[in-house]
């Protein structure tokens, strides 16, 4: 039984620990601390079975019973508290994105080397049961080599414009995600980026300084391209869908909806929408990344995302901010050479 | 919290423990009891979260902490132990049928009478997301007054044959689920049942006395006429389709898959199968059937499924065997009238 | 090069005739011939081609120079016509049926005895290129063994009440294309037909003694059983499905719309409506099967839909027929022995 | 009655032919024209309606009693024989590209100034039954402002090497077809061009200094973005699909098949391949644009797509061309400039 603590309970820290109380058979969540605990949310935690809570995450850095912990706070601390507890001997899993700034994401790397903590990072999607089932037929080859990779990610709504200001940016907040897609559904890394964006959703966001589409398109290191296509908001629901095209043909996923229904009537023929966010979508695959990490705790091997995964996306992202201002191509290895990344 | 007791830890025992153990909030399994339990399963069912195991399920009836019952033993004991268990004034879920022979079922009908138990019977179905999306379409008049209610439910393999010997025949055993599911898309009873069968599948279900394919035509009471086609093998899966049309349009649901993965290659455009059985079609469901069955009584109010609603599928299973061996459509009346239920 | 003559230029003569204009590479339509030739209908056969027109369509038998006919007159008058024709020499396409009385029909059998006159019957659905795709499909035993077959037929709305009246009623007008598909579909005949119908649609249908709703079983002769479900009314469009389910698997086509649209918003996910009617959907098939005509004639080989192909559906229509009344199963072998049929 | 010559009697040049001969009311073929005509096309051409073939177009250009040509001769000759035919009094259908030389285009429009010539230019796509649909759902608001525009166009197989050095290369031979979708679908010009390109399909296209798989992405002049996604070779077929993403929903069309059939087995869910290629999808959609192009001149209205319309997306062609030469986004305008167009 691998007993964890997490630290953080807003909506994530929430999901995944009633994931872990509803869904796990090998793990079990000890202590959960938030500054901020509240009342109502300590009793929930304590009626879905988990033992402590508390709003200093440190007792869970210094509880010799804890093995893991679950980096569930707000971005900026991600790598402080990832340090700290690589420090404490916990193995981690640590939310996206671990840091929108390389050089703190380095010193989580040099702090993990000769050590066997385990350190995962929280790209829920490749968990998910769509996305999952495109990766393993590319990676059978039941398309060949893969050329074009296309990838549609919208969100149903814009997130509030607070959280606009402090994310880093739609390209390390939202597409970080499509990124680490991209390098799951290609098997390789980006070489090189181009954005097209607009802002047409939210003139707030645009005065925030940040943009609410786009259409980016990437060079893949295998030769295939790959482009995602971004929006804040699609009126029908979460719009998560994917595309691998090679050279013995198409695989391609889409949509989950809550049930099969259609409709028939004089209107047309209607079926039900998308699931409506990422927490209906997801929520299995919240549940089979953190069965994945404590997986790798039992068995002592490697987490299926490491912690250059929580990396690449990040450099993808600044190549992407870069395309965005200075309207060119930007190549990745243009932002690692300034990061000393090699 | 409801504590229950689980008689019958076989497959579905099982399912029911294991559904509590990772989903419900307002349950737990005390106890679990079987006489051929063995040290596996008594185990495993510690390992998930169960207090207690026994080989007597009598354990269960005189415990006093224990609210209510789930009896997942063989169906010639679930009129029995219904009755020992409203005896000893524990609310029954009771896996589905009740009993073959109706008299049985009038006993608890009667036993029930009088008290507060709840009854709840084991029609998973109903529980299913696609179900429950058609049955609320219906019931909301998106397609107006029903007409032509139509119900594929095809097996991906037959069970073995020694189980055909003692199942009571295919339609008390297989297509008695589909007379529940045209009772709650009709939202009303059938009065008449014609049979077209034929033994394609295995010769050996032939020698058994029973039938592997068959057509049923129903007449419903709100002027809907109903037809249920079954098979005990569809290579493709599970087949477990519906639709319902109507003066305003049709409403129909289809099959679940693993994923929405669509291959396009030379060959064709090829989607998944349906999920291969119940266990994978139908695990959402045991869960939802479960809570309700605690809601009720942790809320004391009615079991969506009660004891009549055990009871009509079986009127209209022996209507269906009539029909079969008489070659003739037959009136579930007739067949109520000789049982005594009026 | 084929020359034919249309006697008969309401809808369905008008449609062959347009059809042979715009697509047919072997036949021309030399004249055209209907009592109530009107002078709108005239210009028009004319300035697609169409060489003469009359009201008198003895011009047409007499005419050495024709060819073939096509009889698109009333149902009252197939029968007598074809009789006509093939004294005069003529090869006949027949549109459906070919009448209701089987004895004027074992007539038209005994006047094609011994000739070199192609006879073909209008069932034009086999020339869909959904049912063509379907029907291959079985025929190539991609599905294995036909165990049970599935038909759909529902028309977008009721005839007229004054058409209904004269029509022989639902089965003999409408469903008598069914019973062609099943056996188009099963590869074999029906031994038996059992009927549940009703009265949903207009009271005025059930008033002119006839049913607009029904779910017919049908026995084959290969041992797979079929269902048809019929209505008078889908607010959709009209519903022209199948689905053969065999040892091997299940093939299954479904309707055509006039777009591939979809578009979703959220309201949910919506495509558009089946095509509306037999015109809409059928006329492609409309034109091959004069194709298959002409090229019977052409190249002196078989029709791929005989007489007996146009007296077989008939005689299933009245075993429906006296299913309906006496409400039992009936073999189709009943109707045969009484017609004298072997 | 629209009397047509048909300059050119290769595949399209047949195409439209056959089309003219089966489809249309309002048009006739007089005369074909082809300096390499062989007697079997000229056999053909007869059998199917056309009065006269020569090897000389300018009997075409010459006869009184022709109302229009259809400029079906190799690409380098469109602009010529336009100019020819504008002087000789005709109106013109011109295959597309008019010409890959914006000067010789200019020309074009300069001689048709002032003149009541008809002018179309042969994108076929805009009168796809499903291209138009979703071209209406965006016209009629359905969507919204459109926001996002995605079109996938790939061919079944590359052409061969000899055509490929003299196509213009992919963009003004292939992509210009999507150009064009791409403004009718936003309903407004291009501004900006950026692609991304590869050689994955054959290595003679890169020999001959072309490319096979490209992502194009455009800025379009009303706000939204469009990406194109080109292959010379999907092995499942022809793989036309688009998508109008905007800020009320999206809408999308797919491709169609032969047939809906689809086939379950134990291997999957099987439909069926996109059509094959061009001439399979777009066969009603070539009938449709001659059509267009008889009717403006029999009612005296504008041809659906003039001579601007045959403009742009050579001059998108010229900005992506220079896109992938210089590997930056490249101005619309920018070329403009160069060629003297504003």
């Amino acid at each position: 039984m691998v007993r964890l603590g997490i630290i953080g309970t807003g909506r994530i820290g929430r999901v995944h620990m009633a994931g872990i109380a509803q869904g796990s058979q090998n793990a079990v969540v000890k202590t959960a601390a938030d500054p901020f605990l509240d009342e109502k949310t300590a009793q929930w935690a304590k009626s879905i079975g988990v033992e402590r809570t508390t709003t200093d995450y440190r007792e869970i850095l210094e509880d010799p019973e804890i093995d893991g912990v679950l980096i569930c706070s707000s971005t900026d601390t991600h790598s402080r508290i990832s340090l700290e507890a690589i420090k404490a001997g916990k193995h981690v899993f640590c939310e996206k994105p671990i840091d929108h700034d390389v050089q703190k994401i380095k010193e989580v790397i040099q702090a993990l080397e000769g050590t066997k903590i385990k350190y995962q990072v929280g790209f829920n999607r490749r968990f998910d049961h769509n996305f999952e089932a495109l990766h393993r037929a590319v990676v059978e080859k039941k398309i060949g080599r893969p050329e074009v990779i296309k990838i549609t990610s919208r969100d149903p709504e814009p997130p509030g414009i607070d959280y606009v200001k402090v994310s880093g940016g739609m390209f390390l907040d939202m597409t970080i995600h499509d990124f680490d897609m991209v390098r799951y559904l290609a098997g390789c890394d980006a070489t090189e980026i181009y954005v097209q964006s607009a802002n047409l959703v939210d003139p707030q966001i645009k005065e925030a300084g940040d943009v609410d589409t786009a259409v980016i398109v990437l060079q893949m290191e295998n030769g295939a391209i790959a482009v995602i296509d971004n929006s804040r908001r699609a009126v029908y629901g979460y719009d998560q869908r994917a595309e691998v095209f090679g050279s013995l043909g198409m695989a391609a996923v889409s949509n989950d909806s809550d049930s099969s229904l259609v409709i028939s009537n004089s209107e047309g023929v209607t079926g039900e929408k998308p699931q409506f966010f990422f927490l209906e979508r997801y929520m299995e695959a919240y549940k089979k990344e953190i069965k994945a990490f404590t997986d790798a705790i039992e068995k002592d091997t490697e987490t299926p995302l490491g912690v250059y995964d929580g990396l690449k996306p990040v450099l993808m992202g600044l190549a992407a901010k870069r395309s965005l201002k200075e309207h060119r191509p930007v190549k990745v290895e243009e932002i690692m050479k300034e990061e000393g990344i090699d």
